[in-house]
């Protein structure tokens, strides 16, 4: 019984999450449909790459993700299934797959053959119209170089790159802020110096918390999170609202001793980066 | 193994959908439970009709519909099951099941036999009481003409009728504005006229665009939409903030030469009105 | 098969429900997962435990409730397993399972046996780490005892406690606000005075109604709600915005004649309180 689990930034409520479900059920009737999201902002590829990296890592081998953040939906963007040798991933080629997929990739194919999209797709609906109906017929059983010709990728997300060093501080870089207004960052513990102090719009934050109640309710807090990664909370608070820092921002870490870790990843192996 | 789905606007954190689907799988533990939306506004009775409408005809065979928009809970209109001869729909009769429901129905039934509602059900919350405890009799095999006796529906929504005409222009009717901000029109490709302008508090549009990327990001663009209607986008924005327009508001429609067909329907078979 | 439900206040966007469906699919592939709600607010805990008590009396038998509103996670407050003689849940021992769960249990325990948390798990997302993982197991057919020694659950919510008198007055608290602004109180349908009177800021309601249709559209209602206490309502508007009442405020309740009942329980047997 196959699993497929849904990534949009559809909303629920004007029915295209249910059409993709409908055409999923109607090629595959005893797949598991599984949300993962449909809130992911609107067009934002990079937050839905991120909601996906968290999430897919998880699930049971074979696994089919089919994600539509698509804003160039019927343009010169490829449709496209990937597998990552584990798990299978359905949407465009516009990166938001990179992040959850891990590379090299097993094989990357074009969704054109026959019976794998509609018979005339619409050129605003692809989750519908070809994405489901792709996913719809892999989950019942077809094989993903079925799909169609053999493609490289050609999608990717901004890049991250190396981190700003500058002096005796290194920035991290603010890559998603959560519901709860957490600020995760692509520092991964092993880099972080020995005593760090952390600094964002003028406020500081001596040394890493182990967890949230360490500190105040109301207090600003550094700690490793269940990703592996550096992140700034607020106790029962949003740091990002308190500091006005957003996806993209920096944060500065400055330490006593370099090149020591301080404070092991934690996170459960397979981990992308929740809070 | 039925597919059961759920439609409400009840949102999800009182619990209510929650007790909905705890009945549903106490009286049919192997059902599937598809969520279309919990995320309808408020009593919006059209708003559900159009959801529904989007998402049903995409699903399999006897699929049975649970659709619980209901202002009028405990008064007058009576919880019904209708048949269109294809799928199941369970709600009140209160025309949210028009648009979806293809017409005439096979039949049409009130909810009132012992067994298909609960002993004493509550005046206020219909989709525990009544519409999941039928439906998850339907799930479990019972036969749509157990569940009462046949009625006429009653339930109608505004009515569409003509399109509103005057001199050389065509008026479309907004009938949705979906998550984007997307207008959706009740104007089919068919209807247009060859070579088309469009018009709204003053902006004007030429012609139809066949994907959102053939304008530059922020531009206004037509286009035939999913499911063979006119709408009207800003790529990567909202034509409904930005022309201020709403559900019920028209477009002007203007053409060269009237009767001809411009911009075929590109919608899948069975598509209703996708984006 | 098991049925497993997840109540959060993650929401969905940043894919940390994702990251514990995986985790529960990976242990148990056959469970039916169902979302109650992901959209409780950010560490309401009382808020958690009212929308779980609306849904878990309906489910099946041993189904398997995972609850993550858990403002001290990684502190001090054990992760447990209540067996309340009918259904199992699986959350932190901070009060959130107490409205929900019969009481007293048949059993509690916390997760500390190896196997039924991650080998090095996160400090802040015990959600995939710990009550995931647990559930996952669970739903495979472990025992609750297997999780590990069995505890005295020390978590309780603000107690509700006697409501308070004052000559004449008997005052409800208000003890849920719903999606639709709808006032749910304390007082059971058996302590209302007959010929009951009801004021809040300086607003009267005389009587209690059966239904919403009951008064004009924008009118303010009494009545007994389908979890069987008395609610104040709007007709399709909002009572909480109306009446400026929130949460933790009082209904001032007067009557006629003391200690009959009026206005008979209307809930379904099971029912704890929607509206």
């Amino acid at each position: 019984m196959a699993i497929v689990t849904l990534t949009t930034d559809f909303g629920t409520q004007d029915g295209y999450v249910g059409a993709m479900k409908g055409v999923l059920l109607s090629r595959a009737p005893d797949a598991t449909i599984v949300d993962l999201t449909h809130d992911v902002p609107g067009h934002d590829v990079v937050a839905a790459a991120f909601a996906l990296a968290q999430s897919a890592p998880h699930f049971p081998d074979r696994t089919i993700h089919v994600v539509v953040v698509d804003p160039g939906v019927g343009g010169a963007r490829k449709p496209i299934v990937v597998d990552d040798g584990r798990q299978l991933y359905v949407g465009p080629d516009n990166g938001v797959l990179t992040l959850a997929a891990a590379s090299p990739y097993a094989g990357t194919w074009a969704i054109e053959a026959p019976g794998f999209l509609a018979d005339a797709p619409s050129s605003t609906f692809h989750g519908r119209d070809i994405f489901a109906v792709c996913a719809g017929r892999l989950a019942a059983g077809a094989a993903p170089h079925e799909v169609g010709p053999a493609i490289e990728p050609a999608g990717a997300l901004p890049l991250q790159g190396e981190h700003r060093r500058d002096g005796d501080s290194l920035y991290a870089r603010v890559v998603h802020v959560d519901r709860f207004g957490n600020l995760i960052t692509d520092v991964r513990a092993e880099e972080l110096p020995s005593s760090p102090r952390f600094s964002a719009r003028g406020e500081r934050i001596e040394g890493l918390s182990e967890t949230y109640e360490s500190v105040p309710r109301g207090a600003l807090l550094a700690y490793v999170g269940s990703g592996g990664t550096l992140e700034i909370a607020v106790r029962e608070g949003s740091a990002s609202r308190e500091l006005d820092v957003a996806r993209g921002d920096a944060i500065e870490i400055r330490g006593e001793i370099r090149g020591e870790i301080r404070g092991a990843t934690r996170g459960a192996p397979g981990a992308e980066s929740p809070s």
